[in-house]
């Protein structure tokens, strides 16, 4: 049987919230076992980029990543998010390392393409995770705390989406452990009238998806969430749970499976 | 018998000229067996700080770090400048893997106490490097890159001197390996006349030492290098080597021991 393997995906909203922050922080500690913190740090990158007198630019809720950008994302995601979070880890008692897809080669990438006239820039998509350099780190008793950055195997760091790095880590992993992934999430988790903060649907299969997606309980930006974490389950991962950054004790949220 | 393992401190001047970067990158990539590469930065945190409006203060050649300035080198040294030397040593087959000591806790450091009316601010002096865990990793084929920030183990990075650790790294992995520590330098090595860049001194004893600062041969800022040294070499560091960044096969410069 496969050990078990929580993996959390935290947002730059709460990155940037010290109370969300200290509470999650808490909550990871306390989750027993082994584990990945996987953050993100967008509204970092846009401060300190304004900061420095650079257009932040968005397409499709993605960032277009020129050389500057590439710089301002590179400090704020893999120095100061990255490493502020490690320390605190460790004060906690958590043997946290932080990794780009760079460190120990662990998740390599491609430039994002041009297309449809829109040049992301130095954006990557990522091609593969080493599921063996990180379940070794992970055996090693060590806690990858993982920035949204990879590398193209040429020297170049890009940018790559934080949901798709935890989702394109938890499938490589599933391979060595029974994964849990956790996206952390600005509502209670899934819900069947928007309007209403505790309607959380409890579990969503695929069955229930396409019940959903058909009678329009589940409609707009939530179908891709929701598509997504149905792949990282056809691919191996036991659960996916969409839940509070405050709730990620794995007791509360929506459990796709 | 102990494995070979080399150290190399690479410092900010060589980080920022491309020219000897490159090369630096190539001839780092090239030494055979187990390594490591302790980096600097200061010139480009300089850079980063005055593009933020954030003033430089040095003390006695070391950095006023307030905590302002710490977000500058967590970002420019955790961030911009080690991702940068990991993704680029990818691309040479070298699997980095980039640290700062609060990394898997690997140097622990207290804040540097207010001394003669001085606040280095968040300057931490190394207590601690955990060769085993280093070991750890460099026996599963990684190569650390470490950039100059420690931590407290109370949550907070601290700013910390790139020859310090590279000194204290070294003196940890002394225990594990035959380590030959290599300092790169703006000239050929130790020189026995200031005025003539060839006349390097090939070896330094203790006994020498002693000698060359008797007669004055070696005097200034040089005296608490090689004394540095000495101690690294007293510790059971085996050979240390002087040399310019352009230069580090171990076959040039000065070497201490």
């Amino acid at each position: 049987m496969k050990e078990k393997l929580t993996i959390v995906k935290v947002g730059g909203a709460v990155v940037e919230d010290e109370l969300q922050l200290s509470q999650l922080l808490r909550d990871f500690s306390a989750i027993e076992g082994r584990k990945v913190l996987v953050h993100g740090g967008g509204r970092k990158a846009t401060k300190m980029a304004e900061r420095l007198g650079i257009e932040t630019q968005m397409v499709n809720g993605r960032r277009i990543t020129d050389a500057s950008m590439l710089e301002v994302v590179t400090m704020v995601y893999g120095g100061l998010v990255n490493k502020s979070l490690v320390a605190r880890l460790q004060a906690n008692g958590v043997n946290a390392l932080g990794l780009t897809g760079a460190d120990a080669n662990t998740i390599l990438s491609h430039k994002r393409p041009v297309k449809d006239g829109v040049d992301y820039g130095f954006v990557g998509d990522v091609d593969q995770v080493s599921n063996t350099m990180l379940s070794h780190l992970i055996e090693a008793g060590i806690v990858p705390v993982v920035a949204p950055l990879t590398h193209d195997g040429e020297g170049h760091i890009l940018n790559t989406n934080a949901d798709t790095m935890a989702s394109e880590t938890a499938k490589a992993l599933a391979k060595d452990y029974d994964v849990t992934l956790i996206f952390s999430f600005e509502k209670k988790g899934v819900l069947s009238n928007p309007d209403d903060d505790e309607s959380v649907i409890p579990v969503i299969t695929h069955a229930d998806f396409e019940r959903y997606k058909a009678d329009g309980t589940i409609s707009g930006g939530m179908l891709p969430k929701i598509e997504n974490a149905l792949a990282a389950i056809d691919a191996g991962v036991s659960r996916v749970i969409i839940t509070l950054a405050t709730a990620i004790d794995g007791n509360a949220g929506t459990v796709i499976q």
